[in-house]
């Protein structure tokens, strides 16, 4: 099947390059890019000591899923050259990333970045496609956007876990103060990342600099935009990282509290007059918005709620719908704050690579005329 | 060392008996007892199919530490026979525990038990000596008592973590709501308990039970003792439960709202006016009570406080000072609640037989001349 | 992709049953017939407590992928049930297979085993189908035959990895000796199986069983077939059998040495006069045999060869190729016995189901105008 | 105790020093040299960087033992820094250690290395003590020696484990040959180490540079010494090493072929005439000498012999009498070489820190009136 596909639209796809390429960012896009329907990886760049090597050579795959044929002899190029791909997906380190999206995104290039350090920048997008698309309209404010380029981001791997499940409970009954204690896995540390002397049979009850981002990025997901503007929600977070022994999948235990225009008179759980089925059915029945539901990545299935006891779990569904949907579990009423959920998000894939490239999607669908008039059959076979 | 000290005690020791002795926590309370200063083990009971054989082919031994001499060729009783043992303690299943506790405080034995059975009941003693053991006093009002049995029970393993932390916080500030989070260590469930199946690199998000006695317990033991009497503090608890793959340690993730009777009126953090240096200071500066010190179970630190930022971690710092000391760390003001801070707890040791094991500690101290008055010069030694 | 082979095929795939269908082996076989272009599961069966339920509410299922929609709502039916379908799949425990499969047999049906009882029988085929499919011959003398039913079994799930590597080395060089040392996967102990207490950062230095059939059952597989006989081959085989902390995927570390049929005088390596490169040659050019290509669950590649120095590994390469293929890798010539090399197998895919499912898929295909003939178009498009 | 035993021998203990002290080596010399009876350490030497630091600001300490007081405020010196103790541990990398330890003899210290360096040099002692200590008289031979200078070192740390199982069997028996599979605990690797992304649920069937050690070594430390020469032995050796997820202890699973100077007409057993229970036997009943008896870190129990079938475990045994005794158990005649055992050794402790002290020890003693005169009173005590 991918290379009926890939054959067909050869001559249409869309290229695209990844920075940071030989990272473990790097290798999951590299991975979730093989045999993509819109995007034909075509530059492969890194830092100077893989410069000038095959990509096979330079890279240390860990993946348990093989090195794609597409990349293997790719050479790498420096972060440093000129690109002649439009969009670039950057899984560059935020201290490498600083100096370069901008600059690239001056050149015309469409930078689509899982980077943090323009995540928070108001002229920049902080886009999960089913939760604010309509955000993508701040890069017209980009100083870049003239020329053509500009930049377009998505969340910390455990925000997007969190945001993804508050979206349809703020929707549906506003959200006041959340509190939420996460159980990371391993792979959002990068490899090598954590030693295994560390992790093995241990929790290290804290991931620098994660708390902070699960504390200030669902404001502004969950703001409204207005006029190339977005207004970040008044939400209290207060937040705490743990790093478990596990490969994939943050489980978040969260906490909410719902405000009060959906409180009735005789509000009883929780004050709010709210019930369990309430909140289950605001989250099974959120819709993804039409003009998302065609983009390639976007999944059946946003929301997988279980109802089972001791569900969800990171081993067991992580990996569900390709690890694009999220899963909830755990619903309950409870006597602090209203509601307690537990979230588990594939941290790599929804909340990392495969964030970014359905993001390059809705990018891709939104200017399909303005910069990708060459590949307009591409859309219409999506 | 302890040879002599048993050498010495020989005659005098008291003789105790264990319930269950060859399930998890029995075995627990086999190591822990070993060459200990008061308590002579002469009885260990279990059920029906261990009974008449000796406790080394009855058991499987599963700890790090070889099963020791002095339980090897004990004979297993059944927990049906008549026991010499004035003290029994339980380490029995709670289904096993609703129908012989009473039963053998009736017949005049003082059952320290670990299991949940009569945790609530108003007449039995929810102990932790550091924390409430003018609690004990509750035994007088059992029936039992006139033919000198009665019952005391120790928290769940979770709980005693809980509200180790939370005691010097009540004392100084007052507590008022509670959500906790915890990681619970395998042992918790006992062997075999979890499938290596189920918890190799991943988390199970519920353990069953558990939040409830989290939940429930902790407003016993921070109640006040008057009279015969206690009277349950008024703190709303919130707890999520998570089994991971750890060996020993609960870990837990606590946030506390304190009540407003320490409050001044320009409160900055959590609007409290208390900065998390008073929060460390009530910790740091919380004292065992006198008369539990000399307790040989009592640890030199109650509350052991770290100041790294990503400490205390179960399987480096759970078996620090033995396993009775619990450790806190990561101690923060935040917008949510009002503090926050990570505790861990050795769940089979502090958690489980090592704090029954200095319930009867207290015991016996307390009823030196009333029934342990032939082993009067222990106390003076100890 | 699957929804329509099913319909396409509907009235023409061959009815099978699975007994044992709710523990962990027969849950691999739901999973793995999921959609299979041949077989359409008609009958599931356990024991006596199953019965009479829906299979969604009779099993615990496990596995990481969800409980097929085609099983969720069959009605589990009794062991000791009277069968409709032609094929049973039997994943029954070794006591209970005892009794029951060749009294299916001779009810006329074609019993499909990963049991051990009937393995080493002399009139019962132990096959893989890449190995030693003549073997299937053995089951016409069988007594039930002649009615039409007959038992076929597939080996343990270490000794199939350990002689998928063996047969090209067999044939191209003969081996007199073997010495293995494995490091097996948990689900191999199938579910609760092995305590994470004891598992958890350890190593079980045994397993109960598996070091004689490890032992034995090579020397039938690579046995050769004449008139109704296997003649087993003379192979000495030193086999001791660890259980490790990994999911699925037992690594075998062996050692082989080679017979004397192939030395030249001056043989240098192993005094064999063989090279590594000798060995991955024959390792890499052994070719399926040409009727088994066509079965479905037979892989594209039967061996594959790693030359990277630290492949195979179980995490990473378990799932290559859905299960079936068998990875091999450090092949070095040492100067006792002969050559190492290490082999990684699926135990619960290649050692189990899949390799149970692939023997009916060639029992299917040898007996399609005996016994499925109104299946005929089913081979066609195969 | 130890403070008494420290106080009592303040004046007269050793002094030395340790290089490479903020390592993961190194911080074992630090923890197990705590208020050891002979030696104190006085001087921390580490890389440039640490130079002029604290130690404790300097080390990464990851022990669960806690950072002891006597190193805490240290200063750690440069490697190249003159010293003043006598004696010097290295725990410096091969790399280092090539261009230093030959150097620092020249300047008239006692190197005791774990390092492997000078191994295998002709003039260099490799020593087990309970194995080998008469192999000290090969530092006659080096030409520091004049100077008062030289080196001693200890295996590799999993040829400790091999080499204390086989000194029995080959002093009764003779060994011809050695088959070896390792599952190497993740601390051999130090800290970091290995990533844990690539050790959870995993094997990893390659560890570099290991196979070479234990194939080579074995036959120096098994060699007869004469005259200040060290006539290694003939043993064919195959390793292959693993790394599993475990934390401490490495398990060997051996496999041996006795020479036929045991073996009589009859020969049943792998054909030597051996039994199991003459091997039992033979490493029961070996005896440590009796000069190394009385050195401080010699173990009560050398071996210890588990019968147990799954037996001995890493987790539950690798501690055993703190970590110097080697275990051994599953000792079976097998039908390739001739019997089988499996050997734990707790691969920082008696592998590597452990021995290199217990070397110092056996090096204080037999030079106590050369070097060490001012220390006569340690050596009656001890």
């Amino acid at each position: 099947m991918k290379n009926v596909e890939r054959r067909m639209s050869k001559t249409s796809r869309i290229r695209v390059g990844i920075l940071g390429a030989t990272g473990a960012v790097g290798q999951k896009f590299v991975e979730l890019l093989d045999g993509h329907p819109w995007f034909e990886v075509r530059e492969l760049a890194a830092s100077g000591r893989s410069e000038g090597k095959r990509y096979r050579d330079a890279v240390n795959w860990f993946s348990d899923v093989p090195l794609p044929d597409y990349a293997a002899d790719l050479i790498v190029s420096s972060i440093d050259d000129e690109f002649e791909s439009k969009i670039l997906f950057s899984a560059l380190p935020a201290e490498v990333a600083d100096a370069v999206e901008r600059k690239l995104a001056d050149q015309g290039h469409i930078v689509v970045s899982n980077a943090r350090s323009n995540r928070m920048a108001e002229d920049v997008p902080l886009v999960i496609p089913e939760v604010n698309s309509e955000h993508l309209g701040l890069v017209t404010r980009q100083a870049s956007f003239s020329s053509g380029g500009f930049v377009i981001t998505n969340p910390n791997c455990a925000t997007v876990g969190l945001v993804c499940a508050l979206k349809p409970l703020h929707d549906a009954f506003g959200v006041e103060a959340v509190q939420v204690t996460s159980l990371q896995a391993l792979s959002g540390a990068g490899h090598p990342g954590v030693s295994a002397l560390d992790a093995l049979g241990n929790v290290i009850p804290f991931i620098d600099g994660e708390e902070e981002k699960l504390s200030t990025e669902p404001a502004k997901l969950l703001g409204s935009y207005d006029n190339g503007r977005v207004m970040p929600v008044q939400i209290a977070i207060s937040a705490q990282c743990n790093r478990v022994p596990v490969v994939d999948g943050h489980l978040l235990c969260v906490s909410v509290k719902l405000s009060t225009r959906s409180r009735d008179a005789a509000g009883t759980a929780g004050s709010t007059g709210l019930t369990v089925k309430d909140v289950r059915n605001a989250l099974e029945s959120f819709e993804t918005p039409y003009e998302i539901r065609s983009l390639p990545s976007t999944p059946e299935t946003f929301l997988r709620v279980f109802e089972e006891a001791a569900f969800p779990q990171p081993r067991k569904h992580v990996g569900l719908g390709g690890g694009m949907p999220v899963s909830v579990g755990r619903i309950r009423a409870v006597p602090v704050l209203d509601f307690r959920l537990v979230v588990l998000v594939h941290n790599t894939v929804r909340g990392a690579a495969g964030c970014a490239i359905q993001n390059a999607e809705l990018v891709a669908q939104t200017f399909r005329d303005t910069f990708f008039a060459g590949s307009a059959e591409l859309f219409a076979a999506g």
